[in-house]
């Protein structure tokens, strides 16, 4: 950019068809699961509400037609969730694609 | 992606602090223009009005502090618009970008 203070800047997201499925929020969400093993925790950290987290989850699985966090009801710790394989990989594509892209938008 | 029909998908935008400046919408305009030499021609094939291509066009200098087309009144074709050097940067560091961005979500 020869302009003086302007930058860019993008959003990203995953898409099936032109439906959007899995954004920014639902990574921030899924990041924090894998950290926390808890959706309340999460939902906290990721300043949303548990009823929203739930419903996030709840829209991609039924997008992707495959569970992205597991839950182990009780045990010592009262239920711990986990993220499944397929929640793994749409959270770590996400990350390396934002990042590419925030490297793009650095030498570009 | 390890799942179907899953893509990524982006908007690229160029800011001034957190102010939104110059976009698709803006960015296919001022290619339009620098095609077509006209303002109302350039707004027809970019699917705006007239009075929103202006607005757009005067919105971004703002921003800018500088003009990013210049129009030539009279001369027999009646006014001609060319692309001044600062919309020509905009203009191609937008193409270049998102170029490189699609290319980014392509082998990611």
């Amino acid at each position: 950019m020869t302009e003086k203070k302007i930058k860019p800047a993008f959003k990203l997201w995953f898409q099936i068809d032109e439906d959007y499925v899995f954004g920014e929020g639902a990574y921030e969400l899924l990041e924090q699961i894998r950290e926390k093993k808890s959706i309340s925790a999460a939902a906290k950290a990721a300043h949303m509400s548990y009823r929203y987290a739930w419903a996030l989850i709840k829209e991609i699985e039924e997008h992707l037609g495959e569970s992205i966090v597991s839950t182990q009801k009780g045990g010592r710790q009262g239920g711990r969730t986990e993220i499944t394989e397929a929640g793994l990989s749409l959270l770590t594509n996400y990350k390396r694609l934002k990042e590419l892209m925030t490297q793009v938008c650095r030498i570009a």
